[in-house]
């Protein structure tokens, strides 16, 4: 791990939708080095027609992403709360968020993912970068469990979000897409990668299927965090307990080596199956209320962001007193 | 007339379109006490559709007078170039500008027409501000001289614009629309106020059929200055000579008094007329080359506003010598 820089450890998020927002809320409030490295596989709303419309990469959690790293100032939040608006008709434009719509005019215009992306950033003050996973729009394929050893195919992000069945396997379409250079480096550069929480099979997991981006998470001397979701999400991961999770990452990524995973005691069932799963991955295990109190199940920025200075913390010192937290 | 401020005189320019931008681009140069009075009466293309949808002003006319006054870095001249964007597709997005559905995104969030524009002006570095010559959306409708004492009504800016025969006089629909107050207030402090150039009929002499907005240029001690066409546009004043655009001047604001009236030589058949109907409106002619030097009928904004520098230190002097120009 490298050294710590002056704004604070090097952190990439990877991740999609609400779940990164949340981890890159967190994370503002511990570092100025943030990269979030977003997925592409959107095919539903805003995003899935400006994608047929335009032939152009899902914008929507790029845009959320950008969002969750506005200045906290009067600028910031106006300009943010413009890139969040959707507008309401009975029209071409109804429930286009205006955010996908700037976004794509600047690829458009300067004829570069990265460097479009970068003006959003500036133009929010954001604290940090925001990146694709790929270089191209991709689609999610899923294996579905229909029981009595049936299996079939589901095509489409939004429609593996909503399948209501077991997934055993997700794949990318087209199946080894090129990474964004600039994601695979940061993640080679990071101090701490952070996978989770969000949408398991259309959020996370696709992180690792981008081959080079999954070799930069594989070899990179940074450390790796895994947050785990609060509850299932309906549709995709009904049924899934703490420890589900894990499996699914093993069985995507198993010799992906972890050294911590964060999860709120409220989502674990059985705290000792979880501590073998997660030993088995390597990683040390850290139980802490991240949850919002809301009742949202939507994790608390800052809660989750303490939890992950423990995590940070005890790396630092790294005498291993803190493993058996649970 | 107030005294000039340390940036400039304070100029208002009233118009639209094109001829609006010309005049900005061109006072820009002067001055950095700039406002636009903006015709809100489009009906057509992105803006009319954004009307249409949303029940909006439309906001074409307003997107690029701000675009004519971005400040002139490499912030600057990016955020306007993708405010001028227009998407190009076979969907909903085809032909909607980017600047329009950011402003109506502002005014949406903000709920405030001033506040709204302000923002973008802000974004662009803008050197002035920008507002709406009516405070409701307006529809421009046209009587129309078809020949054999025969006149029809002809309703719609889009409509007019291309209309292909003799307009008499333009309404406004509804007829005594609320102003602006700030524009309002913007022309009762001004130093100078520029009329065109622009659509004599759709995008000029709108300005002067907004009561509150009319009495306020009727009122207001700042010079007056009139900038004529460089030819007839097609459809709307097909035919017509530089003196008729006086005229037509004075059969929508009788009582109007001008003081300057800015003609470039070769838009000008005979100059003895002209300069008889330009004493009539109390106005004194200056003669300039102001077209741009690739024959396309628009203002070359260095040389308008070398023009307007002669205007302005013809009054400066006041003695009266420079009336004779012509």
């Amino acid at each position: 791990m490298s050294a710590l820089a002056s704004g604070g450890p090097a952190f990439v998020a990877l991740g999609g939708g609400h779940g990164l927002s949340a981890t890159l809320s967190a994370l503002r409030l511990m570092s100025d080095q943030l990269t979030a490295v977003v997925t592409v596989a959107d095919d539903g709303g805003s995003s899935g027609r400006l994608r047929d419309e335009l032939g152009v990469l899902p914008p929507g959690d790029l845009r959320m992403a950008l969002a969750a790293l506005c200045d906290d100032s009067e600028w910031g939040r106006t300009w943010r709360d413009v890139l969040q608006h959707r507008f309401s008709s009975s029209g071409d434009l109804d429930r286009h968020a205006v955010g996908n719509l700037l976004i794509v005019a600047l690829w458009e215009l300067l004829g570069d993912t990265v460097e479009g992306l970068d003006w959003v950033a500036k133009l929010l003050g954001a604290r940090g970068r925001v990146l694709p996973m790929a270089a191209v729009p991709l689609e999610i394929e899923a294996d579905v469990d229909k029981g009595d050893g049936v299996t079939c195919v589901v095509r489409g992000q939004s429609a593996v979000a909503v399948v209501g069945e077991r997934i055993t396997q997700v794949r990318l379409v087209p199946e080894a897409p090129p990474a964004c250079p600039e994601a695979v480096a940061a993640v080679e550069s990071a101090d701490w990668v952070v996978l989770g929480p969000g949408s398991w099979f259309t959020s996370v997991l696709p992180h690792l299927l981008v081959p080079e981006l999954a070799a930069a998470l594989h070899r990179t001397s940074a450390r790796r965090v895994v947050v785990l979701n609060l509850e299932p999400d309906a549709g995709e991961t009904d049924g899934m307990r703490a420890e589900d999770y894990i499996d699914v990452l093993r069985r995507h990524a198993p010799d992906l080596r972890v050294d911590a995973v964060v999860a709120d005691p409220g989502a674990v069932e059985d705290v000792s199956v979880l501590v073998e799963r997660t030993r088995a991955i390597g990683a040390r295990l850290l139980l802490r209320q991240v949850g919002s109190s809301d009742g949202s199940a939507r994790h608390d920025p800052l809660r989750l962001a303490a939890a992950l200075r423990d995590v940070v913390d005890g790396f630092l010192g790294d005498v291993g007193t803190r493993t058996a937290d649970a």
